[in-house]
């Protein structure tokens, strides 16, 4: 039984390689997709590939549409959400995620810090199972195996 | 044609208040609903309800279960759903609340202020309309019955 | 906004009307639904309709085809549900509605006593809300209307 | 035509293993899933990867939330799912895996002893086909590839 | 609680009239729905309402793309359907409804006399209820009430 | 049984006031509901509500944002579909709204002359019913009642 | 592009053999699934499994759940339905089947002789192609490949 | 992770065969399937597969009813879409199938040329991704796999 995880959350440090490279130890059949993580080109990419844009509104939502297309199109393809929130940043993108997953019944692990508890918990109380750190995520992946 | 609002967003200001009268002085035919908009209750209503919880995570998931069920009820009678951001707060519920809005396809109005272009620029694109006031949400609602 | 709350769960004392008439004396716009209450006309209604069964097995089915088109007409004309387990009996048709009712997207509230939280666990963690009183699940469906 | 079946029911004895030692014999085509069927792990799987909880109701809720998101997960993948009931316990989850199949459309075959046609005649006329046996389970199985 | 009921069925009688005058006598608070029962008039409107067609084929086709929008339109509207087969016809318009009615989960109740049973027994099985006269498919609809 | 009608096509007549005064004629229980048909404020309404925009495409961008909010909300209310083309323009909106309201399962009538019978040929085999006038509409509209 | 073919209806001839050999001999990537069409195992599959009913009704009932199932699960899989009418017999089985494909937005080719044309009219201009033979529906299957 | 992407639009040019090329140059694990291509195929399959029909309404209605069930088979297959508008013909299809393929989710990337930004405004503002160019899209295409 083969399945493919999103990973939805913050794209600034090395999460995804850290759990991916976890997974891979224990051999367990999962294929890892997310958003795009290098942050300058998840920024451009609008006008990467559309051309210049008269500002930064228009950048940005050409941008956006891009981003969105990805997101959606990998989301469809997944069978479980991890979604990482961090200490820093304001993570709307990570929210957005986890909350069109669970309403659309993808299966959704919340990986949150202590610190986090009380601003996320009613997308916590929405998402199937929420642990604090990306080792216990791992855990619970691998527990599907079991 | 009677429609039914949700109004999601943030529960510090009297926005919803604001746009209610307003749409009564147009005689629009809308009913409104939306969060509980008394903080404290809502932060309270699980150890109100279901009496002392064994700490903080506990007192906080108990009331977010109740205000999800709340939420859920009232936006699954909903026809259209507006949500609106501030410039403070980390306001996860908001987005929570339009993520899962827009993907059951309840036509969406984000309200957000000049300042959240960038950081809410997915969730924007995702969205029916991006208006930045209260009053331009209301000028979209009454444009259904033109 | 009227809401109608289908009433899962044991017929063998008065806690729907109890809750009713709490309901009543709140002045809360709620309209309740829910299976047959008489015992002995749930069980026999197949034979009462389509006449005598060549034995238990068909009687039961009969009856259990009728009793399953009422929950199924009336459980898609509600909005909220409840469903409350008592100390006795199986009540594998609460735990049955309970559980069809979370898997189409109706907000559901379990009631259920201290002595049950190990066995209905899996069942409380899928429920919106789990409290351990019908009174309790009143103040949950009053909370819509605050 | 390749099958995946979701085993629900009770983890007390090795009917899973026997019913997999069949299908093999006969070379069906089939992948089973189905739940944890240790009950100490199942128990345990919330404190073991979250760690120690406050109460034994806190560790029930977090190891029910994980074994919700494992039985989410695979019952989405399945094609068919086989729900067997024996004559002790409460057999609540079973229940509840059935229901949330059948409400969902999955093709659905309950397995329970004559002793049990009463009590679960509302799921046994909701569930596709009923059966008696283990065996006989297979024989439906096995009947789809004739 | 109004329920809208859609009468699938031959036309070929006055079985529709027969059930809605009993139902008024019980005062249910049943609407009752149904496909054009004037025979003519259903194999005619396509010509009646588009112009003569070249051939019977084509009068055909005008007249049930009528037809079937009016059965559509209806049939979403209702809570329930009953569907009546009686002795004579080939009756592939009364299957064809039912069938579709359970397969958009309205809960159905077949109406057929016992010389059918062997004919419609996968379409009986798939329906909630069987019965085999008018007048059951009434009680049935009236225990909902009761 | 009331039914609302979305009234789908060119803005560039009065057939909407010319069908609504006719199915008034005949007492038909029906609600009308359609696009902005005040062609300026329709290209317009970007700019009247939101402001100006830093050239055509982004004022485009925005009226079309409103109407499509006006449209989706305004068409999951109804309960059939009456989709016109004209011989002028290109006409992809009421393409557009046709094929989504198919999409989703909304009776749909096409009004289209015989002129494009050939380049309608796909959508006119998708729609329920395809008739030539107006008048042709509300007759398929009217045999609901008969 | 692999696509799974259900082919409904008559199980009294070889119409299906000689389909997948034509299949065959054309190099479609096609699987063909359907019923079982052993006419004798089909009625008593339920007592086989089961064993000895209490008569003739019930022997039906369990046959059908069997068959019911298997229908359900393969149809499920499939991507393409083939329903084929002859000129005998009631074949409610194959309306049934077709119009449960059509419900669930199966793309649905209907064989029927030209002397059916008139009583299969509705279902005929609900399925998305009707033919007259065997060999046309392979030639329209065969057509999305080119 | 291999996707499947719908090609809409003109069957007048060479564009699809343009970007497949230019994909496996990339070696993007992407599968193309689309409309038949051959326009005079097209229009006459009807009469290809069925005969001669009384005149060309029949044969267009003929013909449609193919092409309609090959789209709705592979577009149900396809992870993504790609919608090409040129500035010649109506593209009713194209429209069509671009909407029908936004109302059921399919991530969507609309192709148009900057004379068409008016006219097609709407479906633009709908679609999730808008290009000028047949590269710009595999760009959008090639950006899931970065």
């Amino acid at each position: 039984m083969e399945l493919t995880v999103y990973l939805a959350g913050q794209i600034h440090d090395d999460w995804r390689e850290n759990l991916k490279s976890k997974a891979k130890e224990k051999d367990l059949p999962l294929t890892f997709v997310g958003p795009q993580t290098n942050h300058d080109r998840s920024d451009n990419v609008g006008e990467d590939i559309l051309g210049k844009q008269p500002g930064n509104v228009y950048k940005d939502d050409a941008a956006s549409s891009i981003n969105n297309l990805r997101t959606e199109a990998l989301m469809q393809k997944s069978d479980v959400v991890v979604a990482l929130f961090g200490e820093k940043y304001k993570q709307w993108n990570t929210t957005m995620d986890a909350s069109a997953a669970i309403a659309t019944n993808k299966p959704t692990i919340l990986v949150r810090p202590e610190s986090l508890i009380h601003p996320l918990k009613e997308l916590s109380n929405k998402a199937n199972v929420t642990v604090e750190t990306v080792d216990q995520a791992l855990d619970v992946l691998s527990y599907i195996y079991e």
